[in-house]
């Protein structure tokens, strides 16, 4: 069922294959070039971007192949000697990045692919539309997780997206920290773990609350979570706990004022001696409902709609920018959206006590910023001639970016509006 | 490479498949229901919805397979009995809906399923995936066709959304209008048509912007588009009617304030005799910024990120909810989300000069409304017995949402915030 294990060629801009064809014709397209992936600037006020999807990426350029159906399609859109350089083609170029997890600021050269141009410019969508996705997904997923403290936070988004956009989304949330999610086929695909119980419907369908509740419990264990708002709150609980005792798993509340239910659900359940049942509570939560029940005896949240929409900013902003060609730096140079030629390094600057304090991006051409004590270099070695890198694990992603966040600075935290957390200085200043 | 080609059966939430497992065991699996998708409301006070992604439903439905590797998947989650009954399982009931280019309005029933609870119930998250995601893209793309009158306009947002909802978002699009996609994968497998021409790295990759335009009209012919703005528009234009003559297909600008730029481009080409060369607008484009531009010489427009994440509403808001167990109506009866039980029917009413006047919602058991001239019965057969109902084409969808908007009473077609253009109507009135 994985999409990629089919060709990802079209997944692409017609404009990137007609480039193509005119560069083919004029010997430009073997020049080699540099293009940067990047973002202006943090969606709405943000403190800091997550990279998310970077494996994504490297799947689809693996499988970037032009098959003999992709090329049938193509032939009334291109020349022959197009579609028969396509047919041999083969991505043989380099690709370095921020790994996944990790943090990123407006103009963080957060992927750069090295090739010849015919190469380099064919991957530009694609690149871009994972990248704009699931970095958009593990930077609304990151805000939520702080919020969430040190709760358990479940995605259940899934039915909000695009099938296959849920399941990138789950992978995103799950770099981002949240412990679980209820899509199965990101549990399939990368291991993810999954989560679920029950929905209204299952209650509706039998004759009383107390039945279903029973049938949910016979086959799923004291340990499930049964769902109590469908009827009235109140009494869906005391059924409940009739029905399975004070060693029931969790009662789940999906609707309401979540802050007062949460509060009597827990007061109810003390005192009918159901001491360890846990209050799950979900319904159109984001990041800012979640830090608002902070005080309240909640143990897990789920996170549907906003996580899986970005929580407002459903995509990253990210451009492909050609910043190189032959060695020479070049970059767009009308009124609007300028940019910086020259393919970039960028260096996380930090204090002595591990708090960080820059984003310094640098050109690999001119001089290489003096080293400091603290500095960490951003970007790894990700594809080199086409061949992958040896990658990391999720896990990997989720500590790395546990680290960075305890590095940013406390404001950096904030849920609120604001600048990013660190400033990205270009060295040398021009 | 379409992801439907293999089984959709992981495209869900764990939780169906438990709830699958409980009824199965106490009996109630096999019990006939009806689960109907609706919105509650539309997003941000728009006028109408647009339905889209109803035929992706019914091949996500075909495709929905326990095969062997699925099961396999399954095993640690579901129960021996579960998963046998899994492995022999096809969807054997009935599914009826508002066909593709149709509007809908809060409470529409925009498509039901009925059959056993147990069949009925895991397409949940697959059937909400698909119609929140395209019905939420097409609507946007409606009001952007609506703002473009009767100029050209073309879908290119592929890049700023998951790389496989950037094909059902171009489809949408299509539905709702739009003239062409840049996404190729949309050509490929719904037979769209596909545009594209070059981008800023292409002008970059040469010498000089001259040579750049040169090779690109070599290679593409005098019909193409010169993108201009690369350095300096005005120049931009200059050499590139230097370079292929007055008979150019047409510039693109996709930077700057397009409203000033295009009537200084229009300007300018009529200068140099290029009165046939058509303006292309790109950049930031949403249904208000094409609106806005209507009073300038636009031929073309453009639209990415504001199409494809449905210009501020990137989800629906559609929820998949049982109605109806054993021919007895069911609605949940919680405070909050309460929904009316029992499997609806739709009417759409009109006056004799076929302005639309309401949306008549009535329950399938109940007495039905005395039927009136101009009255249009909206959900049609689109399934049975797990057979699907011979299907509809995309320009049969473009020409029904035609038919819908110009029905519409004129206020329908503000872009600004407001009330559904059609009230919904419960009958009987409870």
């Amino acid at each position: 069922m994985h999409p990629s294990s089919g060709s990802t060629a079209l997944l692409t801009d017609q404009y990137e294959l007609t480039m193509l064809q005119a560069a083919l014709a004029d010997g430009s397209a073997s020049r080699r070039c540099t293009f940067e992936v990047f973002a202006r600037r943090l969606p709405n006020g943000r403190r800091y971007g997550v990279v998310a999807g970077t494996a994504r990426v490297l799947d689809a350029v693996e499988n970037f192949r032009f098959t003999p159906e992709v090329l049938t399609h193509l032939q009334p859109i291109l020349d022959a000697e197009t579609l028969d350089h396509l047919a041999r083609w083969r991505f043989d170029g380099d690709i370095d990045g921020y790994p996944e997890g990790e943090l990123f600021f407006p103009d963080s050269p957060v992927l750069s692919v090295t090739g010849s141009f015919g190469s380099a410019v064919i991957l530009e969508t694609v690149i871009l539309s994972i990248l704009n996705h699931d970095c958009a997904i593990a930077s609304a997923a990151a805000r939520m997780r702080s919020a969430a403290a040190d709760r358990t936070i479940i995605e259940m988004g899934s039915r909000r997206t695009h099938e296959e956009a849920a399941v990138a989304a789950s992978r995103a949330a799950y770099i981002a920290g949240f412990t679980a999610t209820s899509n199965l086929g990101a549990g399939f695909r990368y291991g993810i773990p999954t989560a679920g119980t029950a929905a209204h419907a299952f209650t509706l369908l039998h004759d009383t609350e107390a039945a279903a509740f029973a049938a949910q419990v016979e086959s799923l264990g004291k340990e499930t979570t049964l769902l109590v708002d469908t009827y009235d709150i109140t009494r869906g609980i005391a059924t409940a706990i009739e029905v399975v005792g004070p060693n029931l798993g969790a009662i789940r509340i999906d609707s309401g004022d979540l802050g007062v239910l949460a509060r009597a659900a827990r007061d109810q359940l003390d005192a009918l001696g159901a001491v360890d049942t846990k209050v799950v509570l979900s319904g159109d939560l984001d990041e800012y409902a979640i830090a608002a029940l902070r005080a309240e005896p909640v143990d897990v949240y789920g996170v549907g709609t906003a996580l899986v929409t970005g929580s407002g900013a459903p995509t990253a902003g990210m451009v492909y920018k050609m910043v190189e060609v032959d060695g020479r730096p070049v970059a767009k140079r009308s009124l609007n959206k300028q940019s910086t030629g020259g393919a970039k390094g960028a260096i996380r600057r930090h204090r002595s006590t591990g708090t960080a304090t820059e984003e310094l991006v640098y050109l690999l051409s001119g001089p290489v910023p003096e080293p400091l004590d603290g500095d960490r270099t951003l970007p790894v070695p990700l594809m080199r001639s086409g061949v992958r890198v040896d990658g990391q694990s999720l896990q990997d992603a989720r500590d790395r970016l546990t680290q960075g966040l305890v590095s940013l600075p406390w404001e950096g935290l904030k849920l609120s509006q604001g600048d990013p957390a660190l400033p990205t200085v270009i060295h040398p200043h021009s």
